[in-house]
């Protein structure tokens, strides 16, 4: 269903400024929150005494508190202290590998010992001061390899998205897909075409003319277990597309993060990276605000298309050119399932 | 449960003005809109793409398109295009025999072969300019046949609708049960009473004097699969009844067409047709409302007593005299059900 | 999971004031009604006719009707009589031991036969001008066992109700357990502290220092089958403590009635008899609200611990000192449920 040895994205650090985070990650229960020396720690949401969740206690002196009877729990899962008792005989509760960076706390569901830090998917575009950053998160009732198979497929902009970013080119365009080692890449490039509403925005806020053609591109790049970043932008038509110079394009990094919650539910980090005008803050706001509206619009068809596969079991969905994305995506995944199997 | 092969009404034409309609039916998901000529097609709610609902899309040019990539569906369930596809080899998906008439769309859930329009129940009052009708749209959750049961006894209205159309005279007034070929028809004639409240302002709408005693009838007639068109009025008393001269009565036809959505609810289609003062729409919208009020009555009892049935699969209901018209309808309802099963 | 051959809290008078009242309890559906007499009367929720929830009934000379075809009712669960039939032959339904005692009415949901009013707790402080009580239900989704174990250990009060109720020398007392006969009693003394703000409020209601250190006491009674009765006050320090003279102390009886609904949820009696100032009605309509809010926060807490539960079944829960209340008063429980099963 999902890969448990590798790193997810689990909440954002302003998740857990004032109380510990309760969030169910691949059909688990953890309690996120800051431990000694503001460090970030991911145990199991169980308190060993009564079984009450943690997240529902606080945190005083870098100790987790259950806030049913006052254990005081370490981020290694054993319990530190408790009012009145003995606890070193106390069973431990699981702790879980979390690494923070690049404004994301990442946990590794799977085996600890396999977790290395090393291997949290490289975001250039973080933690430099020549991009910008916005975006949020919704919980979505489906599997996270439908909301993978929309990212990697975007013909649906046309349909789901006409209001903003689609457009009929889109559709007419070829898409590419592509497999370089463990990356899936599909593009597509249009040409001398008008920019949609949400572009026309864009070449505003970069000082270009709305009305003018653009050559535009969309480069979706899966990694596993479920990160879907996708280079998007416009540049005015005929100076070099996706090569461009800067000052004649608008372009950005569509950013995807898919944390499955259950095999039919997860938690959908969205956002946006762009590397114009990144000190202007309140454009990060305006952007963040509109993609939140777009991406919104995709929830009512992926948990209701969920609904209907799973009424529908024994049915085989078709795998067209523009479905290759997501087939290529589920390949790698499938492999790294099996690698997870025991011997 | 539910008998297939026979017309069921699906929807009013007001639901699917704007946009397609989805709607269960038989445990079906089904999509209801105009194709081309604005001729109602009925579709499985399913995209052979990617399973995504066909009723979150919309229609151009009388084809269903579907609101996630664009496929173009017929109504008669093949595929007719989709941008950048070839698509021949699209599998099929259900489509089902459906005809608009009387202001009703009728979908026959069973073997399309059989489907015959002639077979849809007559409605006497219907595209009748005597006749004047109003109506509404309720979902029940319980088991269509109480619903049956509920309409072919009009006991209840003493208890459920005391304040508008019950009186103790129902009550005390013996009910005649019959069985006329694939009809089943109870009776009760009330002579010399008082008329309760909705039946008083029926009598002033129609400029007869309110407080006159009157002779009340109340005739339900159950038609196969769950069609209850109750005849009811009042005449001033002694002048004849139910055959009364019209200019001394207030009469209609209480008309209820009872949709099975699952084994545990139904779509409840109800209404009055009256054929006094027909170009009256004041009236008309006031019949609709008060009617719609005490129609709502029923379902916490019916949805109440579903929940009750269902904790107690063991035990078995009652069979009074006043149950004889809802154990003659199901009769009907389980020969029709025999026929249907593989020989 | 619950005993049934013993008297447990149904409902409050006021709940059968205007219509019968629909309870689940131990699993089963009860209906409570004043019958004739003004004596309550308790019976399967189960119309025999055709399965109707009597409680949406109402009752008429001390018979319950059936709010669908006026079946009327015995409170013996026998039909009386029904309009326009013969009842001789109808199936009864069950009816159960109910008295009306102490402000409370009380129901015996096992075999009637075992049912002596003369077991049903003795509240001393009910029924007495020299007390006044206040309280309110709530419905909470948890075994009710948990609710018992949250009253035997009040070390949660430190950390659930913090700022009402809890202050640290809670956690830093010693807890006394001791079972007498068919008794649990928990205690918990701390001398020379500084009270809290509920007993703050309760001295100054008592016309005492509110700033003074005071002795505090709490002593928690436990009897099947679940009702925690609970002493609580503060004297000022050095006067005698729990057995300092009523002048210079505030003290009263936490009262909680748990009654089972399901495996996992109950209904929560939670009131407070207090014998200071009993005549003054705006300090008992005070206190409610107070301990309302209190009794509330264990709510979630209860909840999310019974989800956790259910969701490790495997785990064996600590059963530490301060859980000891809690683990005797389970074993009491578990004798009553053995001494029920069929020898």
């Amino acid at each position: 269903m999902f890969p448990r040895n590798t790193w997810y994205v689990a909440c954002t650090p302003d998740e857990i400024v004032d109380r510990p985070l309760g969030r169910r990650i691949c059909g688990e229960r953890l309690v996120f929150y800051r431990g000694a020396d503001g460090k970030v720690a991911a145990l199991e949401d169980f308190c060993p005494h009564r079984g009450a969740p943690l997240s529902l206690g606080f945190v005083r002196d870098g100790q987790l508190v259950c806030g049913y009877h006052g254990l005081q729990m370490g981020c290694n899962g054993k319990t530190v202290a408790m009012p009145g008792q003995r606890v070193q005989g106390f069973p431990c509760i699981r702790s879980y590998p979390v690494v923070e960076r690049y404004g994301f706390i990442w946990v590794w569901p799977g085996d600890a010992a396999q977790a290395d830090p090393a291997s949290i998917h490289h975001l250039e575009w973080a933690d430099n001061p020549e991009w910008a950053y916005g975006g949020g998160l919704y919980h979505i009732n489906c599997d996270y390899r439908l909301m993978i198979d929309n990212l990697m497929d975007l013909t649906h902009e046309t349909y789901v998205h006409a209001s903003s970013i689609g457009q009929k080119e889109i559709d007419e365009a070829p898409v590419n897909t592509r497999v370089e080692d463990e990356e899936v890449i599909t593009s597509r490039f249009m040409e001398n075409v008008m920019a949609p509403p949400f572009w026309r925005a864009a070449l505003r806020a970069n000082s270009l003319p709305e009305d003018a053609p653009v050559d535009r591109w969309q480069i979706c790049r899966f990694t596993a277990p479920s990160h879907v970043m996708i280079e998007v932008g416009v540049a005015l038509a005929g100076r070099g597309g996706y090569d461009a110079p800067p000052e004649v394009k608008a372009s950005s990094v569509v950013v995807d993060f898919i944390t499955p919650e259950t095999a039919t539910s997860h938690w959908y980090f969205w956002g946006m990276a762009r590397n114009f005008k990144p000190q202007d803050t309140e454009l990060t706001a305006a952007i963040r605000t509109g993609q939140g509206k777009i991406f919104g619009e995709d929830r009512d068809m992926l948990e209701q298309q969920q609904e209907n596969i799973l009424r529908h079991p024994e049915r085989k969905l078709l795998m067209l050119n523009i479905d290759a994305g997501g087939v290529q995506s589920r390949r790698i995944l499938d492999r790294h399932l099996k690698n997870e199997l025991p011997a």
